[in-house]
């Protein structure tokens, strides 16, 4: 086949792929009609609330992804702001705005105070996901006066720059959402839809913004108002148009983006509609996972405790703290860890362990010190081993001063115990929740965990393959 | 203690710890007379049976520490060189040179070829170890024909600025035989008399030595001639001042460099007589060894085979460059190598083995690849692990692909079994002596060697400790 005949078979196999992506994705015009009325009412019932409360001076702005026309099927979100004028202060501002949501709970079918720092309750209705957030209304998102009032800039940005993209848009979520990458919630630490968004406007297309990223490497930057004023370390740096000091991409972590690296790159040498569906694992059963675990042959430690109550973003950070601790402590006292886990069930337990190639050490430890030179370092490893009684031996070897000493912890989960609550850094609600009590797990401790959504967890780390 | 008051006592301890060192290594006068007259002898035997051969060109030397006055009690090594004129074509020297130096083994009480690649014999003469090496009699140290013409150029040039200092030079002698560095033999790796005796001359005195040793750092440079014309890759560069190319202590080990470095610093701290005299381990018992041993609760791996006829200089290489060979294929495949041993008996076994932390891991191996953007490498690596039904799991973490495999080997000494002999560079000898034949050594089987002098050594590697 000729190049030009190869290209073009390639073309028309896109634009199939393309269709097909869309026809599952786009929304029905049922589906459109219902949201509008739906969101219409919602705007509504605030304009009038605030009117009984004598809040004449708000802006209910819709701010969503069903704003841009970048929403995909089956997406029931709505997102509401909620703006009082920038000279609002701050009490009044919390005042005010906790008010009219008391009111606007009750419009809903039902509803929950979604309240850390900033007021913002999410109510259900009619089979939609509300968010109400109250915001400022500040001049550009440069100036904010609170996290959220750069929402209302992002989506006013993408309003203005995304038409004749939308469709772009969704076939390239649907595609993050298929190599797992679609998410900016900490638990995914993947892409989020303002993100795609801007690298959709950037690129100008799907398949160019999977061109451009499969040459992605750590620390690529993408200024598209060319306005950037501050350095990140991060993987990847999408200066906010918006806001000049900010990473758009600051949520996303460096394995999404190396995983989006590596499907963009597999994609766009055989594109295929099996990229577009993230592959399901069922759960294993417990006979299954023994099997595994004992063809495997590694050992397993870690703790559990009752799941603190908060929102997933509070909650994951600190998961990931512990998770990051306890192998920190595992890996300097000589255990080889293979991977970690963080697993939590809201109401339920949370779960961190790790996968370690042994669980016991034998009862000598090396302990390598400073080379001879280092004469400071060297006296006070000398005054620390040599002559103790407990020494199994004391030499040089090449430059540095060897002891063999006494391990202190042959057992990973003693090691664990004694530990992992002394010197982590436990995040506060972590914290709390293990004084109220917590578990060692060890190997087959962790058989007894009777949870599906666990088991599909354990499915996909002890057997995934990125496919295709 | 004012601290001139506290010099003298020092100064005063000093020369104390000088007198007895002395009165202890200093040769006596019936020694030094024995000597005189043995070397006398061979002396006049050699010209009158070089006369025999026609051989009227020859020149005997006498080069060893005898003749600097720097040699130590009990010593009784007598080194002539029997040096040829310059001009002698190699064949020449070859032929006369074996035809003296059969004749002269005649002489002897007994004699042993040591004939390399270098003419050489040594006999046994009248409680004497004799060593005799025809040379070139060639214009300087730097323009030698055979590695050992630069020996008498050595001995000039001790002889010359040695004056005064014998003493200091026979006190270093005894207080690096303390320490366990004297000796520039491969297995060894330590300080040669030469390269003591130079130290001296540029240092003023043993105990400038000691101070100037104290400060040592990796990579120290001593040109005593002020002529050095090359870099070397030495932990110490002392220039030899008969030749600018060459470094003296190009023998000297990193271990024993540092061993040095460290002595020096304890002993002027604290002068004492136990720096002059090396400890004694006594040979471990069976039982001891055993509850050492289960104590540790290690493992060890390696191998035994006969020991090779050659002499130690040619075979030392040979197991160290296998003992490392034997740590690198452990490490490379996750076993934690404590340290490695290697023994040999003359006329016996050679062993060579590694205590690891464990000698089986289990059957999974993480395999961490390629960072997702270094296309090439991710590519080939993608293909040889991803979709393999044996392959536990394929992923990516952070920036890299990571594949859980099956491990090739569980086993440390199965490990050694297939892989020590084909991947390994060994050294000739050896490797004749394992085609041979061979035993793996595992664990227990160290406990069969019947061998005095290897559980003295164990003794000393399992809980020796430096001292004082």
């Amino acid at each position: 086949m000729k190049a030009d005949a190869k290209d073009d078979t390639m073309k028309r196999e896109m634009m199939k792929i393309r269709e097909e992506v869309l026809s599952r994705v786009r929304p029905t015009v049922a589906e459109k009609m219902k949201l509008e009325t739906v969101r219409k009412g919602i705007i509504d019932d605030i304009v009038k609330i605030a009117h009984q409360l004598g809040q004449n001076d708000i802006i209910p702005l819709s701010v969503g992804s069903a704003e841009r026309n970048t929403w995909l099927h089956g997406n029931h979100d709505i997102d509401i702001f909620i703006s009082y004028p920038e000279d609002t202060p701050f009490d009044s501002f919390y005042r005010k705005s906790k008010l009219l949501l008391t009111e606007m709970a009750k419009t809903g079918d039902s509803w929950e105070d979604r309240h850390s720092e900033h007021p913002y309750i999410h109510i259900r209705k009619e089979g939609f996901e509300v968010d109400l957030v109250p915001c400022f209304s500040v001049k550009s998102g440069a100036e904010i006066k609170s996290a959220v009032d750069r929402t209302p800039f992002h989506c006013a940005y993408i309003k203005e720059n995304i038409h004749g993209l939308e469709e772009d848009v969704l076939i390239l979520k649907q595609f993050m959402k298929g190599a797992g990458v679609y998410g900016s919630e900490v638990r995914t630490g993947g892409f989020s839809g303002y993100l795609t968004e801007i690298l959709t406007i950037e690129c100008g297309s799907f398949e160019k913004v999977l061109e451009r990223a499969s040459e992605w490497k750590y620390g690529m930057v993408i200024d598209i108002a060319a306005h950037q004023t501050i350095e990140h370390e991060d993987p990847l740096v999408v200066v906010d148009p918006t806001d000049p000091k900010r990473n758009v991409a600051a949520a996303l972590s460096l394995t999404k983006f190396s995983l989006f690296i590596d499907r963009a790159r597999a994609f766009l040498k055989n594109p295929s509609m099996e990229y577009f569906t993230k592959k399901e694992y069922p759960p294993l059963t417990i006979e299954e996972y023994k099997r595994l675990a004992e063809k495997r042959g590694t050992k397993r430690v870690g703790i559990s405790f009752k799941t603190p109550q908060q929102a997933e973003d509070t909650l994951y950070p600190q998961l990931f703290r512990l998770e990051k601790s306890l192998e920190e402590i595992l890996v300097r006292n000589e255990f080889t860890v293979i991977r970690t886990f963080s697993w939590s069930e809201e109401h339920g337990k949370s779960i961190v362990f790790a996968e370690v190639l042994n669980d016991r050490l034998p009862p000598l430890q090396k302990r390598v010190g400073p080379p001879v030179w280092n004469e400071t370092n060297a006296a006070s490893f000398c005054k620390k081993y040599k002559g103790d009684p407990n020494t199994f031996s004391f030499s040089i070897e090449n430059e540095r001063y060897v002891a063999e000493i006494p391990r202190k912890y042959q057992s990973a989960a003693q090691l664990i115990e004694d530990l992992l609550f002394k010197e982590a850094a436990l995040g506060r609600h972590v914290r709390d929740a293990v004084k109220d009590g917590y578990e060692i797990l060890r190997n087959e401790d962790i058989e007894k965990i009777e949870n599906d959504a666990f088991w599909k967890f354990m499915n996909e780390k002890l057997t995934g393959q990125i496919e295709p």
